[in-house]
């Protein structure tokens, strides 16, 4: 019986294969105390000792396949395993309350993914909590004598059926025959959702059933491109999704075209697409998909993960490999966004009550001007490899970037002094995202080269929304007019000044956003890599003349559903 | 020797008078099992018994000399020693524990201390807990056999010296007697600091030290007008002194004199000064002090320290007595602005990450159409007792309006369908405090029949910055010229479509900023009742058209710190 199941599209594409069914190991244990501590220890050593070898293995095998970055979560891994918090705790249950070593691993673990759980709404403190089940797992499952279904036993053309892909799973996997996945959790922002957009693997998550609905070997299709996955299809449907696969695969030879085009609108407009990236291993991705430039570098994901701060060598190292794969094409690294929902555990910061409203970003770092300092001697040393643009972040007052600005000069001159090749074509520009910048931007643009307008932020604070929590999600609009609005007023206050304006945020890369955002004037879109391709196709229809004859209609209007419709009516 | 101590201006005027130190009675006790638990449940008993006798006499004279608001205080007191869940508990761990009563009470009162203050920054609650504590003081007082210093036993002009004033103490003093008071702890928004404003009684509170370095009976000058309090003053001193509280008495009659005055610039422009009131108690100060509008009734007041949401007909009842004593004169009434800080015991609302930017107000007010509901047609059964304007908080789009007045509209047929009478002259506008809302204020302007603009809310949206946050409170800046553009965009929508435009944030009884309004075009200025005279006087000696002569000027300033500099030398 053919079986359609709703779910989450989290990368584009069609798989049509048979199902591996992925099923969690059986763990269960039976809760007891021991009489014989020691041997409990021993037992809990050697598991450890299988454990980090697994890991090792796996992590060779990531960096080869997947690249350094993304097996860097193993690294993580076998450091927890080394962790005296985590492993001396386990030690201690067993000696204390004479504890099994399973019933010690497992109050151990527990306790610390609640730690991690409890901070509510916080992706990457939620994904720490999927990194201590992940490899809590592994290592009771060691001390339980129990196998693994692995991902790495997969031989032929399939398409996975899972509760949830863990970062091990996602790392044994073998695109030759890893044709797509379904999983039953999850959403767009989750571990495997990204592994599978970055691996181009057709995925869809949070369906919520398919693990039961499922049966082992039946044929399915993942449509990656609607969220839905048919187990069981008919002749018909899957001669229906081969076409559509076709289809799919002919967009996507016709968007490779254009990696090496530059982006051109109807009208022989240039406008320059770039991408925003998290690690240096990103800038692959950039360049496969013709970005013409790293729109957004965030760089908090060098300080994450980590028990220090990174030295100014490790970030000198991190920004110079990233101007110098761009060669020479423009990179706007922002300097550090910490705080709000992103923590650093070697950086205690004071507990909040509205932490998106709080101590963060330039804010932290003008009072911690140690940090501060540190990361700017690194971009200004790393300079000279590219085409550096330094940007700040959560900028609210003219004051706030003097004092960025002066404490950037100040480095830079004492650089300068010693002897050290610092370029001085450096663009010192901010990220426009908070109302009272966008408000005054023309006094801005007298003091910023550029502005890149961060819409997830401003869009949260224009609307006084916060944009993780569901009951006012219907308020994160950005084709709001008072939006439009103060995005129109940043660009046109660039331009007044002779400079340009740019979007990072998730906007920038949305199909119905971009032709309004082109008839506002926008010269820099910068999005998730995997989306430049679309976007250039998207651009090359478009005219900017004709589109720019909108703009006082679009700005005047009472709601976003009304742009929405003009947007669908006129300007597409 | 003289002493000079620096505190918090809490309320205006100067005291001089012998010290009269209230001093916490000695409440310790030992920590003890029981072997006969009755004993020790008819001792709580008894001690119940006294404390109910005790806070219903004092609620009595409150209710005669403070009036029935400030008095309710006592019945929440009363109320938690009915409580079950406070009284049972300690019964219980008496019973459970073999405890003492004192020390089943310490346990008791801890916990819910604890649990009302970790709700940090919530002023709300922080009040409860002062509740629960001085509730919790008297009973275990009684339950010692210790007897408490009762400012009920002052007899001679003096001026207090405390830790802080619980509300029982403040509820007992004679403002014949006590002149003046100065507290170790408290802020401006403390309860002993509303308490002392309220009754017009100079006061410094957060002083830390004066309890410590003040003997009892010495002489003492409390200044509330610096926040400064000089134990042993020199003669010197007490002549200074004495000039000073003779000048402030001379302004004060000053400004007496324009009670039953309209508010009229020295360009003969009639500007509107309203007050701020949170129960109808309020209107009397209003009255006194020459208020010609209620510009913000803040309903939540009617919600909060219950059990259960309050009836159509209660509400029906304080928003006519409001209406009633306010004898035509305009009163802007605001529907429910709960949840973010403001949370009520019966409404159980989702945890939130931000509650600033969360689910509150129109929001939960459109999704909880029940209690909207019953607040509108109590307010519209009101309409024909006076002048009503209803104002809808935190409207962020066009649609929220739309169904705010749409939901209005529908009770008000309902309503006049069934015969109740029904104002046709009630005037609907919204609060101006969120950013999107006044970007978009021309497009708002043509739905809405007035603005208010919330100045607290704006700001700390526009600056993405919490005003409680004391780390980020640099950032709340009324007069940064993304405000004041905001603000003036505000005005020029509403008068543009002919309307009217207020203000009833803090900054509406600023000094500093009433200039900058007035240039601005503000029609009506809300505050708290006590700042209407000086602001009266003040606008009395300003011209609107010399002032609006700088509006341009002033909106193209960079930064907070140039306009204050610009209105202190070319405004003022």
């Amino acid at each position: 019986m053919t079986e359609k199941i709703k779910g989450i599209a989290a990368s584009a594409g069609i798989a049509i294969a048979k199902t591996f069914i992925l099923k969690n190991p059986d763990l269960t244990f039976e809760r007891k105390t021991v009489d014989d501590k020691e041997a409990e220890k021993k037992k809990l050593d050697a598991a450890l000792e299988v454990s980090k070898k697994e890991l090792t293995a796996i992590k060779e095998t990531a960096e080869k396949e997947l690249g350094k970055d993304k097996a860097e979560v193993f690294a993580a891994h076998l450091m927890f395993l080394s962790d005296p918090e985590f492993v001396g705790a386990i030690s201690n249950k067993i000696n204390d309350e004479s504890l099994s070593a399973e019933a010690a691993l497992d109050d151990v673990s527990s306790f610390f993914i609640q730690t991690f759980e409890s901070m509510k709404d916080n992706d990457y403190m939620k994904e720490r909590a999927a990194d201590v089940r992940d490899v809590s797992k592994r290592l009771l499952a060691h001390l339980l004598g129990v196998s693994f279904t692995s991902p790495a036993s997969i031989t032929e053309e399939t398409v996975i059926i899972a509760e949830d892909l863990t970062p091990s799973d996602t790392a044994q996997l073998n695109r030759k025959y890893v044709k797509g996945f379904a999983t039953d959790i999850g959403g767009r922002t989750s571990h495997s959702a990204i592994m599978s957009r970055s691996m181009e693997i057709p995925a869809v998550v949070g369906t919520k059933t398919v693990l039961e609905k499922a049966t082992d070997g039946q044929f399915a299709i993942v449509d990656g491109l609607n969220g839905e996955v048919i187990l069981d299809p008919s002749e018909e449907e899957i001669k229906e999704y081969r076409a559509k696969q076709a289809a799919f695969k002919e967009q996507q030879d016709e968007w490779k075209k254009l990696v090496n085009e530059p982006t051109k609108t109807k009208d022989n407009v240039h406008v320059v697409l770039g991408a925003n990236i998290g690690n240096p291993g990103d800038v692959t991705g950039v360049v496969n998909n013709g970005g013409e430039a790293v729109g957004l570098y965030r760089t908090e994901f060098l300080y994450m993960g980590r028990d220090k701060l990174p030295t100014e060598d490790e970030q000198f190292e991190a920004y110079k490999e990233v101007l110098e794969k761009m060669e020479g094409k423009p990179v706007v690294i922002r300097t550090l966004d910490i705080g709000g929902d992103k923590k650093l555990k070697y950086l205690p910061l004071p507990a909040e009550m509205n932490p998106f409203l709080g101590f963060r970003a330039i804010r932290l770092c003008l009072e911690r001007q140690d940090i501060f300092r540190t990361q700017l001697r690194a971009l200004l040393r790393a300079s000279v490899f590219g085409k550096l643009q330094i940007m700040f972040p959560m900028i609210a007052t003219i004051n706030e970037l003097r004092e960025a600005k002066k404490i950037l000069f100040e480095e830079k001159d004492k650089l300068v002094a010693a002897g050290t090749q610092v370029s001085d074509d450096i663009e010192v520009g901010m990220m426009m995202e908070i109302p009272a910048s966008a408000v005054l931007a023309d006094r801005f643009a007298k003091e910023a080269d550029f502005f890149s307008i961060g819409t997830n932020d401003l869009i949260q604070y224009t609307m006084a929304a916060d944009r993780m929590n569901e009951h006012v999600s219907y308020l994160y609009q950005p084709l709001n007019p008072a939006i439009l609005r103060l995005v129109s007023r940043v660009i046109d206050a660039a331009h007044k000044e002779g400079h340009w304006a740019g979007m990072c945020g998730e906007m920038a890369g949305d199909a119905t956003a971009i032709p309004v955002l082109l008839a506002l004037g926008l010269d820099e879109f910068s999005m998730s890599a995997t989306s430049i391709l679309p976007a250039r196709t998207q651009l090359l229809k478009l005219s900017k003349e004709e589109l720019a004859k909108h703009k006082e209609a679009i700005l005047n209007l009472d709601t976003a559903e009304e742009v929405l419709d003009y947007v669908k009516t006129k300007m597409s």
